[in-house]
């Protein structure tokens, strides 16, 4: 049964809190870190967001999220370039060790053209991460997610990706709700162990059927996910860091904030 | 522009019509083809159903569907094989080229064996197959189907499972919907081509973001796959049969269905 020490959670797992309320509930609960969503950032400003961050005392593995990089026009490219090098600001001055990136798709852009233009974009974008020691980690989606959010959908796509900049800046999230289906996830973890790309794992579950498309993630243990076997994957491959959780679910965003903080440490240290 | 007598209609894109009314309503449209799903049987009994087929003059690409193999108990498992033997019957009365297999997945069995039990499955049930002269097609299904619809999610899962049995009767039915994101499509293709396995092509199109999961698919030309392209592929690749119409929506289920297929007559000359 792991720690609530050795998880963080994403702050869009309690979509109504703000980053205040989260840190406090995370920390008094006992979990060991914070992952930060920008959109609790934005209301009250890098600068008051980083001193929350910094009081709680909670390690900080991510700033949630960069990428997006495809575009059709140059000047949507290069405003997603000027974005993510903010990301990284933000990331560095709250002590995140990553930022998570979705890296984009667009409806009506072929998928080849879409991860030519992701790879351009972290070309540009890496050397601006390294410089601020902020590492960026591709999160590959969901097939369900390759219209409109991210034309990197598997392991091996952001491991290709990442072979093509091989920086040390440069890896993978691993999030068990987009890849729990994948053949190919065992070895190619095991690749991202060898290939020191393992940056970060992320956990919930999958509901069978979804009833929606993006928000509904139920906890650890009420899916068909075996967390557990991917646990033991990724830390055979040498990863150290936090399990990060991060659910999105309107029908738990609906209820009790504190009382759902309670059944997520449950879930987790039951499932994970 | 294709000629729609180049396409057949699965029987399910007009969910509240009967057998007779979607073979006199394709054929008075001038498609080629139905594929039949046996919901449409089963009220009927097969040999109406037959008169009923052959009467129309259509082709008939596909019985829909056979497969669900995997249970965690082998009564289970039994019950599956005889009711793909009954599904070959069918398939042979009706006068059908072929088998639509969605090869199954159970809710807590591990997908590596839940796979194991599809080629077990897939090997007991192919001789019955060859006898009867219909070819058994695996359609990989979507990953966001894995928990509980297909443990095949990829052509080149389904391109291994074939390649496990090496029968002539085994091959794979391409479904635009479920593969499209898929960065080695067009090379599956080519060696689906190369392996003659390419047994059907069926198509639709991917809503971003659909609002449901199963029954929110589009008409061809409405969402953000490049159909045109991959029909080229497939053609490319020797394909010759009937292009398949499958479109599961809510949407159109509720309108009036004879506007709705001029629709999908009109999106498919334009779209496919």
């Amino acid at each position: 049964m792991p720690e609530l020490s050795t998880a963080a959670v994403h702050t869009m797992t309690n979509k109504s809190w703000s980053l205040q309320q989260c840190c406090d509930a995370y920390a008094t609960a006992g979990f060991g870190g914070v992952s930060v969503w920008r959109n609790v950032i934005e209301p009250i400003g890098i600068t008051e967001a980083s001193k929350i961050v910094r009081a709680s005392g909670l390690k900080v593995p991510a700033l949630v999220r960069g990428g997006f990089f495809p575009a059709f026009e140059s000047t949507l490219r290069q405003a997603a370039l000027d974005d993510n090098q903010r990301c990284i600001d933000e990331a560095a001055e709250i002590g995140a060790e990553m930022v998570v990136l979705v890296v984009g798709a667009v409806v009506g852009m072929p998928l080849a053209e879409a991860r030519k233009q992701v790879n351009e974009g972290l070309s540009n974008v890496i050397d601006y991460a390294a410089k601020n020691k902020i590492k960026l980690a591709i999160e590959p989606l969901h097939p369900m997610y390759a219209a409109d959010r991210s034309c990197i959908n598997r392991m091996q796509e952001a491991r290709h990706a990442c072979e093509a900049i091989a920086s040390p800046w440069l890896g993978i999230a691993v999030d068990v709700y987009h890849v729990w289906w994948d053949p190919d996830l065992e070895a190619e973890i095991a690749l991202a162990g060898e290939q020191k790309t393992l940056f970060g794992f992320h956990v919930c579950d999958w509901r069978p059927t979804p009833r929606d498309l993006l928000n509904d993630r139920v906890l650890m243990g009420a899916g068909c996910i075996d967390i557990k076997h991917i646990r033991a994957c990724v830390e055979r491959a040498g990863f150290e860091g936090l399990n990060e959780i991060e659910i999105f679910s309107n029908e738990k965003w609906a209820t009790d904030q504190e009382d759902y903080l309670k059944d997520i440490a449950k879930a987790y240290q039951q499932h994970v």
